[in-house]
């Protein structure tokens, strides 16, 4: 099996292609690697493709031509180790019949877990009793909304494999939980949470809102100044997936009005991505956790085994080469809901 | 049923008989609210309880003088409606026999919540992080210790109502749990937590430390400097039990160091109890979050309904009305290991 990973700079992601999965994909078959493909044509990177049967794309890696999608030579599946896919592969290549995965659920405990962690952060607010402890003071139960998870009435916009997660992590704190997502089959609907059949109705008796929906032209700016209007003073927004799901604007004015509180792990920032510019205020609103898209990482304890989407990855890889089916496997609706 | 409860101050705790209370308590019987406790002797006091069935203690209240346990007049029962004992009944009157109940496992899951996010808190970073985004900068993913509690080994010293509805919460999440606690039965504890006969071997093999235990002579100071030592870099110290449990001055150098992280709910300092003094500069280190005893606490949003705590109390005025047994039933064994 000869696999190719084109990485876009000087050298490939050391997490993508970390010492332990290099060892790993050793065992496999033939690994190249290819840098510098940014200075590349697309001609010269599809050369490089149609001799291997798998390429390795993710973090850092180059976008495949499209011309790979009339001509793919000896190219026969594509793995994408991480999640976005936009940037490395194309629908072309979908649509040409080119099998692509992803690494499918890997991330989501990881991610419903920063969530959760966001969530009883700002819940408990922890950011301004901290300011008032370094004021001198002690403690702001007197002028804080002090708020329990249980009875809490939480609002899921998205249940996929990462919203599913998080309601199964938050189920023992006993919330009074609703969820809005319309591509979610009832069959994995969970029991705890009741459904309901529009955004806006998801907005109509909760406390806080938590986003896990994917990033798409149909959901962009989705949750917008009028929803945030219906959320009560002091409620919450917790936002582990995609900056550009909600009106960053609208948002932004309720935080600086003191009016909501949020836990923000992405933001939808123009020229600044996930970002605050270096001055912007709200770095410094108490009401507002910003986790700078680090929520629900992990780098301690140093273990010594591969992450999950490693493990995803090298059984697609071990599936392809014994021809057995793929799991997460991208077809042309997916890629158009995922982010 | 005649009711006597004597405020220390010059009026009730209004959390303790909130008004929802004492609408419920009309329905009971009569109850007599006495004030300024604290400039009568022990004889007035004595008098005004040995006029009434139920003497309710709890936050504000006076300590029951220890005369009532030879002479008790009327009284034949002491609901106190919080946790804490110490200062509102003496063994002598359990040794003497008079029934006295407390809420018994009504605070358990607020404080097990506020354990958890305390945790999850320090486990991300968020105050470290928060100064990051202050100070112009943009996440810490590269210099911090980001930490799932996923496959994360725990150690839980103390495994009564709390320590166990903890357990309970944290469980999805798929930790590595390790427990001590010699006064919990077998039959009480929980299957997903390995069980460790000494304060010694909950140290171990333990990336963080729980720490749900009472504060008793026993206990005091039981969290030695030499245990802490055996705690990794960059591991872990909750504490929403009672500073006491721990040597502060070994917990506080390790935290000065930098070498542990912690969430403290709770304190131990020598004329500030659960405070730091004003200009103690442990308020400003960005590895521990001081949450000033509010942790777990519930304030918003506003509900029109009792408290956990009224409920229990309630529940056992009814029973002692109606001859039924009491629950929460202080013994001299359980005042000894109470708080």
């Amino acid at each position: 099996m000869k696999m190719l990973h084109i990485a876009s700079d000087y050298q490939a992601n050391n997490r993508l292609l970390s010492p332990l999965m290099l060892a790993e994909l050793e065992k496999l078959g033939q690994l190249t690697i290819v840098t510098r493909g940014r200075s590349m044509t697309d001609d010269e990177r599809a050369a490089h493709i149609r001799q291997h049967d798998v390429l390795i794309t993710g973090w850092g890696s180059s976008q495949t031509p499209s011309c790979i999608a009339q001509d793919r030579g000896q190219l026969k599946y594509i793995c994408n180790f991480t999640g976005e896919m936009r940037g490395y592969v194309l629908p072309c290549h979908i649509e040409a019949g080119i099998p692509v995965t992803n690494w499918g659920d890997a991330p989501a405990h990881g991610i419903a877990e920063g969530a959760v962690a966001l969530m009883f952060t700002v819940l408990q607010n922890f950011r301004p009793i901290g300011k008032l402890v370094e004021a001198g003071l002690w403690g702001g139960r007197t002028v804080l909304p002090m708020t329990l998870l249980r009875r809490l009435r939480v609002g899921i916009y998205g249940l996929g494999v990462i919203g599913r997660r998080f309601v199964e992590l938050i189920e023992p704190f006993e919330p009074v939980l609703t969820g809005y997502d319309p591509y979610v089959s009832q069959d994995l609907w969970p029991a705890s949470v009741r459904r309901v059949d529009s955004l806006d109705a998801l907005f109509d008796n909760i406390d806080a809102l938590v986003v896990h929906a994917g990033l798409s032209p149909e959901t962009r700016h989705s949750v917008t100044a009028e929803l945030l209007a219906k959320l009560p003073s002091d409620g919450v927004v917790i936002n582990t997936a995609r900056g550009g799901l909600i009106d960053q604007d609208a948002l932004m004015a309720e935080l600086r009005a003191g009016r909501l509180r949020a836990g923000l792990d992405v933001l939808d920032s123009p020229g600044f991505g996930d970002m605050l510019s270096m001055n912007d205020p709200a770095r410094f609103y108490p009401n507002v956790v910003l986790s700078c898209h680090d929520a629900g990482l992990s780098s301690w304890p140093k273990r010594d085994e591969l992450e999950f989407f490693h493990e995803i990855a090298l059984d697609n890889l071990r599936r392809f080469r014994d021809g057995h089916p793929l799991r997460f496997f991208m077809d042309i609706d997916r890629y158009g809901r995922s982010t």
